[in-house]
């Protein structure tokens, strides 16, 4: 299952006043569970770099099925996922990507979330997952 | 002046009711004046390989301010442009990309729209665009 | 021997006088004999999809010691260098790109200019061409 | 507010000047608030691998509002944003790109060098960027 158009934009709201809370500017994206693009928003303001950041961190999300500061402490240097961030045409690695999990337990997609520091940004795609799922996945092999 | 993300909801939310008038299922980019992406939706059953061409029918047209299917008419076999699409990382040149002018004719932006026939792909980018201004520039040199 | 800086921007200025002249506004790339940028300008109002354009079109020039258009008229389909567009990340061949050859008949570089009609486009890089050298290469193989 | 071609002249034309007087070889780019390049120096002797370089930071610079030297601090093994350097195709986080800011606290674009040591780079980029304005932009959100 797919993440819908309305629940993305449900998502997307959740996450912008998480982000006007905490005084921040953000760009935030919604992938769906093939990692393809369903929706996003960069608020007025907002660092023109976050926006590729922003959809690499959904992206990198739903690559993995796990937040993307779980997958940065292991591409550490010396760590086993050393260099990770050259696959896929580029992944980022530190937080502020979270998968969104159904009722059922199965993964519909990911937000991304960059535009302040990473806890800032971890919060808002918290905020963003948890008004339409959860975020946390059963035991791999997971569902999609 | 840059098109504002208050605008760019009501753009979306045009061109996404002219898609169901039209029983399309469509994605919609909007990029601001620098050709950077501003916000996007992917209507639920839209084709995964829209997402890209709509955001290069925008980039396309705020690039040299004009629809993008006026670029195509010189882009063709034996036209002054043929193969101009091998610029700029990918242009699309056929229709679904309109400029955003605002009352002062000032490019703020552009909208691009993929999903149908290319007929209404445009419709629905003119539908958005209108939402929030004009799409006819003024004279050469137009200011953003 | 590679284009100084002092006769680039010699071609810059006598390029941009001639797109005043003309009354449009224009993006002007020099590239040195190894196709490697040396110096650009992109004046104001100029098309933001110029700036890749002009870059490649000099480039092109250099890479096969000849006018951009010269190439175009062999790579329309059908013709013996279809396709050739999709080499070395991009190429332009409609006109606009012109090499720089000095008073030793040794090719220099390469202009390459965009930002309005291609006949307007090819008389601008003439223009910055002429001001440092000819554009007339003697028979293959020519030296850099 | 973009930074215009003039402007972008005087500031080539004051780092140049600051790479004479420290003996180096600059590369010296000027981008937009959108990060597109506005104009482009390459010095003769300098190195042909900055050329990216340069113009990659000069965007890096644009793309955060900060001087990528600021990035570089967050982005080391261990830090916050080890990793950042994999999205938009590609940044440089060591210093020598800076802001340019207007009068009012405006980012106009920014400045990238590069052809020596860092602390050369970002002093160049510094007598550049001072020639048109200031490099400390106000509190976020700062306004383009």
């Amino acid at each position: 299952m797919h993440v819908t158009i309305e629940d993305a934009h449900k998502a997307i709201a959740a996450a912008r006043a998480k982000a006007k809370e905490l005084g921040t500017q953000m760009c935030i994206a919604i992938v769906d569970s093939g990692a393809n693009l369903k929706a996003f928003d960069r608020m007025d303001d907002a660092w023109v770099g976050s926006i590729d950041i922003a959809q690499k961190k959904a992206k990198t999300a739903v690559f993995f099925g796990m937040p993307t500061g779980e997958i940065g402490k292991l591409s550490q240097p010396g760590g086993s996922l050393y260099g990770i961030e050259h696959s896929n045409q580029g992944l980022i690695t530190f937080p502020g990507g979270i998968p969104i999990v159904d009722e059922d337990g199965v993964m519909s997609g990911a937000i991304g979330v960059s535009g302040s520091s990473v806890e800032n940004d971890h919060a808002v795609a918290e905020a963003g997952a948890r008004a339409i799922g959860t975020t946390a996945l059963p035991a791999h092999p997971w569902r999609t």
